[in-house]
């Protein structure tokens, strides 16, 4: 069974701040979300984990191999660099909806994210090193197949763009709301997943659901690990698999309940 | 009538780069990209243009005021600090969606993204300095009433950040289809769009679509200008006034056509 | 007779920042620095200007062509996305050492560098753009005769670069006493010094000057330009010259007085 | 006995490539070597060590709690978002300056610094974990007194940075000359220095000489640790002691022998 540990990375009362005294300049904006992520996948990726951007005011990673030090390593380092400041909570569970649910929960109850005086929490409890375990995390990597002839060459740059995004949301929600998992957009026609359960046949629904619903041709690699970093780069040799295969679903995968 | 200048900017083969010859660490890659649009934001936003992330490997620009000067110094500037190189295009047209068709079309003919020997292309043509106008660019800001009391600090993280994912769907699908304009996610529960004609009517259709559609209860604000920056910073402060006055709708709104 | 504008750039109050509310971690502080001079050379560079980190917390940069607005947008663009601000002070002069000893005075009498009171000085006067020429700016670009081969792949690392302090040491004092030049180490065996009559003889002499006293043999080109950008790009392609020439001094000179 | 571990850090190729096929941009090499610095900074200094930008295109680490496979990821990261690579030669000893001479030699066994042939060279032997001690890192933590009130504040800014540059240059020789310590200019008007068996009456010898020689007051806080980290955050705390008690030498320093 899976654990995952996730962390949510809140930027305290941010909204407030992009607009005081006046709306700030939009491309300072962009530049400063953009690379305080770029600073954040360094960091928890050196140990490791996935730092995803999702609404970069809000983000998510995939901590397993962090601890509190390490977490308040990357406050102090934020805090020392940036205009802005960091909370973070941390949580674990066999699947990842369940473990940034209760990340969610704790950064809730320590106050609102537009409460001035609510700044750098740390809260939570990382998996005890001696409860780690060479599968602790499962990273599905999913992408489209053969986007560049089908769309990025052949329809006008915003269609496409569309296409992705449609695609993207259909299959967030889909492992969201059937297996607890968490999708995340990561440039170009790649999605990475991160889950707990997923075996083939939930993972070929997924394809057929995305498929239906937008239209999206997917395939995926699957890929366990003791960190994200492990497991994700096995998700992505199984792509390529998928690639030469000319497969859908590839990689290290549970066995399907024979039930 | 709006002139929009928009740069389509394709990192040229980049998909078998971050595989070849094995795949590249995420945490990697993802700090790649998001510092290269980072640096693509100061490199538009300078002279006044945006740059929008889009799908990372294919960003938009809106690049009124930049001449193709302007563009080759920033395919140099990229060149020289990175490991990857970028194909501009850029075209004009009254809304942003016939401009971006234009640039994507011009891209595609020069060969596919992923042809290796497709480097470093610059074509189209900017708007001649004779022929800008301080009404070129028309930007309307979008951010959700409340995201932070009614999503952030009340539903789970993910759950908050699938409704930002299906209102931003909704309002890209509906502003391109029915108004030729294009809508960019730029963190938080923000939205920009790009336009050419919206009006007052357009903007109330579209805010009650996404209601209906999605359940996002959207406000906007309206700026032009002659570079995005100028629109962008008007499109703010009109943000703000909805803020204050509990508002929809606010700044500089073309006269609903009276018919 | 060369016209050169130089612009300090102080951040405001750094000393103290670095130690509250007790010693910053350093690994941060290089990162915020050096990211915050790289910055710099970008937005000084774009508009054809040369930033140069010196101390760092003291950064002086050639900005011939940047009037006030550009330079209040390089303040608001450092404040937008820093934990620290930035003062400027411009001025001109025919010589660089005197530009900057204005523009020293000018922000000396704005109050103390580390007066926590003192935020955002922007003082001088950039030269009206009807009074600039093609030969504003003198650039003389200087790198080691073989450095690699004498020095790096023979020396202990840390005797080569000493050697390298020491040639730019008696490099930056003779430009500075004998020519009100200012020069600046770049990296590598490179150092960059912003004139304003370097003649033939005054660089051979130099030449000499660093030769007797620190042992380094040195060649130099030497360029001219409306910027800093152009005299440095000129001086580069001079000192490319001597490398295939064999030669010591390149570039457009002023003709040697003859008296 | 201290034991420090050192890693020379080299650009392969650099000099050809900045001007190949002609000399790069200026603006852009000096943000392409400030932020590989910065990135390095960030990199090394997680696991806790010490990364000196020194001549940019090499460039010197302290890097004791890193193990090959660290170097090798350090490698990796810059590959993957940069234009060039690096090569690293890791050596130990009980003076920075025999273990930077052994790691310097290594790396001149591998070949030229600008052999194109000879990339990402990776040699050397970190400290075995187990041989790893508490006090294996001295570092001596200088700055000017009152350098702002005396310098910054008073003299022409070209003025101060050349009093700075000679009491560095001063430092550097006498401590690398006597001591077998490596000195590095960190911005402002600090400098550490990494030594071995650096004890109070060698700091205090050190200060008088450079006050004599160039004319320029210094204070030292002295700290030893397991990492660079550890021994610079105590220097660091022992310099604030230097300025609260008006002295010129604190810290954890080694009995002076009594002979």
């Amino acid at each position: 069974m899976a654990n995952l540990q996730v962390t949510l990375v809140q930027i305290d009362n941010y909204g407030p701040w992009t607009v005081t005294p006046h709306p700030r300049r939009e491309a300072d904006l962009q530049t400063l979300q953009s690379r305080l992520f770029a600073d954040l996948s360094q960091l928890f990726g050196e140990p490791g984990g996935y730092a995803f951007f999702a609404r970069f005011d809000n983000m998510i990673a995939v901590s397993n191999g962090l601890d509190l030090a390490a977490h308040a390593r990357i406050q102090e380092s934020i805090r020392n660099r940036y205009p802005v400041t960091l909370s973070l909570s941390v949580a674990s569970a066999p699947t990842a909806a369940e473990a940034l649910s209760t990340a969610t929960r704790q950064l809730q109850d320590a106050g609102s994210a537009q409460d001035p005086g609510r700044t750098e929490i740390l809260r939570g409890e990382p998996i005890p090193e001696a409860d780690r375990r060479n599968d602790d995390v499962q990273i599905a990597h999913f992408d489209v197949n053969d986007a560049t002839g089908r769309y990025t060459d052949e329809l006008h740059a915003f269609e496409t763009f569309i296409h992705i995004e449609a695609g993207y949301l259909e299959l967030m929600r889909h492992l969201h709301g059937d297996h607890d998992a968490l999708s995340f957009f990561v440039g170009g026609d790649n999605v990475i997943a991160v889950g707990g359960g997923l075996d083939r046949a939930a993972l070929e629904a997924t394809i057929e659901h995305v498929e239906a619903a937008a239209g999206v041709d997917l395939k995926v690699g699957v890929g366990h690990g003791r960190t994200a970093e492990a497991a994700g780069s096995a998700a992505k040799h199984a792509l390529e698999a998928c690639r030469q295969n000319g497969t859908r679903v590839e990689g290290e995968l549970p066995p399907v309940d024979a039930d």
